[in-house]
């Protein structure tokens, strides 16, 4: 079940690291939005990803459904392909599959693997379906297998659950997972009907032409299936997990949540339980206030109970071309054939000031006369202010300024300051 | 700035290693709160870190302030001593460093890292003061310095910073990372004066007898400095951090938020701007119904502001020991001679039913009938219901039931389809 295991080196790959950058040759599967937007990353990044990591990506064929749509300019014509064989005879060393469905990714995986090169993937369908058949192969191998895109886009979750929390003791795992539903639920929860915000999601790019696997929650069954897997060891292929999706009532499902106070959220769970481990997606009633509530639209929210580092939370934009392109890219890297260099990530940025306005607000206490020499000394600063009125009986007055720089509000604190008043000032952020 | 680079094995390491298990030597400075819980770990962990790792900790030596506390059972009297010295003369694979402040802790670094050993710290001043020289001396030895536990307790932000996000291109990176400060604010905000909040975070051991460094921010801000790092490679020995603490008057500061609308909050903040990184620690006026108002008592939340996947959240308890001990032994396993087996973190358990009792909202749609149904149905299935009441006008009645197991809560819901109605059943959580 190895989530990335070090790459074996090819011989190509030896004789490049006495270059000091070594090569990756990368064949990409898909080139639709996820894969469209690693191309634009691998090459928007590509300077930096050889000074930090000292790895040149060369994209040597893209499979494609159809050659004729257009693609990314950087993209020379003559590396797409819309035939699975031809694909699978370009020799890589890396293999990206960002197809989705299980086949013909099931076959590429596969065909990868058995040669022992890398496979990364953000297809949950696949890894769910296949993921310890192909874990086995991997490790037959020794070569690398990667599906953090695969669960909640740009959050690390897989990551976090497989190396950081382990020896935290996971007790149980529950997720918003599916974005186009999640988006559905919070537009209905406004008032909007299902049909309505089922077409909205379909038009901002959430929802897929058929949404019957993110209705129905197997969208949401194989991302928790996956977190299982990282997390008690459950073999994705054999979890049986409980599944109750929005249909056939989902108007009537929002409505029963709001009379009873609460939020309707598709929640996926996997909780270990003295006989193993439960798992579920199904529509759940949360309180108004919690954090699955308050996760809306797109965003994924997973929260993780652990016996010694109690409940920690991720959350970020769930699904998206730029969230799952970074995923897979940060995977590219961890498969590198080696480890990243000592100054890894590093930018090598200097302190700077914080140059950007800010509001403030800004209190004294005392009298009129106090009051007057905040207004007064806000005027010599040329501080715009927004009275905010003087507590009643405690002598306190406030200001909110418009937006200044720190300097400049420290030059209004230290006229106060001057003038024998104690200022309070504080960062105002309050505001949308 | 390696977080953790490969170990070199020493002789005895390579050749433990034909047993198939590996014993590392860790020699621990500090036995606290974290430090206890840290032995307690390796104690209860121990056959599930030989099983997933190979790996088996030997504790060699511990270094403590005084040897006649009590100690765990398990911690023999002649692995303790007060003398620095005689820690330091004890050779070890792995020093794991848990007493806080920058010495002896420092001498205890480069001792270990200049003679290539592992050194794993929760010790934020230290890696604030020095973490580019320790890093440099991990560099040129290759061994692995490691300081998961040193930022907001058991939330792995410095492995995601380092090895998941930095391909998203990380923009800015706003915190709550100091328990004590928003323990008191959020006591505060309840309206508990200063000075009684103080006393109940050290009564609950968040603050320590000398809380100046919580108050006065240096904490948040070695805090901020080393994420700084971890994000834009600004080095934390040279990252100046504007630092605004809550002293000299806290009631003021919250007072002034709660007249303004919103919530004090200690932020730690750092932003990549054209001209370099900015970082803060300053109190800052979030809107009351914000991720940062709501991180509430000795929750650490970290928001990192991305280009390509959007604003990433990360949350949990952000100290203690068991928190801590865990980023620790996290550490630990990451330092350890080879990589995980590809088994790591799999207890391969069983996929089993939810036998846990849930609370359930059952509706029916229709006339006085159905309602009668419904109820009947509950009644013969011994369920405890609540009604909720039936919608004005739109002939829905909805029921809440006691705590049922799923499986009970199916068989009603087969029983009302039965009786020919079309129930809706959704888990209910929403009640605290």
């Amino acid at each position: 079940m190895p989530h990335t295991i070090a790459v074996p080196e090819s011989p190509r790959l030896a004789s490049a690291r006495d270059t000091g950058t070594r090569t990756v040759r990368v064949a990409l599967a898909g080139c639709g939005v996820v894969g469209g937007e690693l191309l634009r990353l691998l090459r928007d990044r590509s300077s930096a990803i050889e000074r930090t990591h000292a790895l040149r990506y060369h994209v040597v064929r893209v499979l494609v459904r159809d050659t004729r749509r257009p693609r990314p300019a950087a993209l020379p014509a003559d590396l797409l392909t819309t035939d699975v064989d031809s694909f699978l005879a370009t020799d890589a060393d890396l293999v990206v599959e960002a197809i989705g469905g299980l086949e013909p990714a099931g076959r590429i995986a596969r065909h990868a693997l058995a040669r022992r090169r890398g496979f990364i993937t953000a297809n949950k369908a696949l890894v769910a379906a296949h993921g310890e058949e192909l874990a086995a192969l991997a490790r037959q191998g020794g070569a690398p297998l990667s599906y953090e895109a695969a669960v909640a886009g740009g959050v690390p979750v897989i990551r976090v659950l497989r190396e950081s929390l382990p020896q935290a003791g996971v007790q149980a795992i529950r997720g918003i997972l599916n974005g186009t539903t999640n988006f559905i639920l919070t537009r209905m929860s406004r008032g909007v009907p299902f049909a309505v915000a089922l077409s909205e999601a379909q038009a901002n790019g959430f929802a897929e032409a058929d949404p019957t696997r993110d209705l129905n929650g197997q969208d949401a069954a194989d991302k928790i299936a996956i977190l299982a897997w990282q997390a008690f060891g459950t073999l994705p292929e054999r979890l049986r997990v409980h599944r109750t999706g929005l249909l056939p009532d989902p108007d009537r499902i929002v409505g029963d949540a709001a009379a009873l106070g609460g939020t309707a959220k598709l929640v996926a769970e996997c909780v270990r339980l003295p006989t193993g481990v439960a798992a579920s997606v199904e529509p759940v009633v949360v309180a108004r206030d919690s954090a699955f509530a308050r996760a809306s639209a797109e965003e994924n929210l997973i929260e993780i109970d652990t016996d010694s580092s109690g409940t920690i939370r991720l959350s970020g934009p769930g699904a998206g071309g730029g969230p799952t392109a970074s995923a897979i890219l940060s995977d590219m890297l961890r498969a590198a054939p080696a480890p990243a260099p000592a100054q890894g990530g590093s930018d090598g940025l200097v302190s700077a000031p914080d140059t950007r306005p800010h509001r403030w607000a800004v209190s004294v206490r005392g009298s009129a006369r106090e009051r007057a020499a905040l207004l007064r000394a806000a005027d010599r600063a040329r501080v715009g202010v927004t009275e905010a009125g003087e507590e009643r009986g405690s002598g306190i007055t406030r200001v909110l300024t418009t937006p200044l720089t720190r300097a400049r509000a420290g030059l209004l604190a230290r006229a106060l300051e001057a003038a024998g008043l104690r200022p309070v000032v504080l960062r105002f952020e309050a505001e949308p």
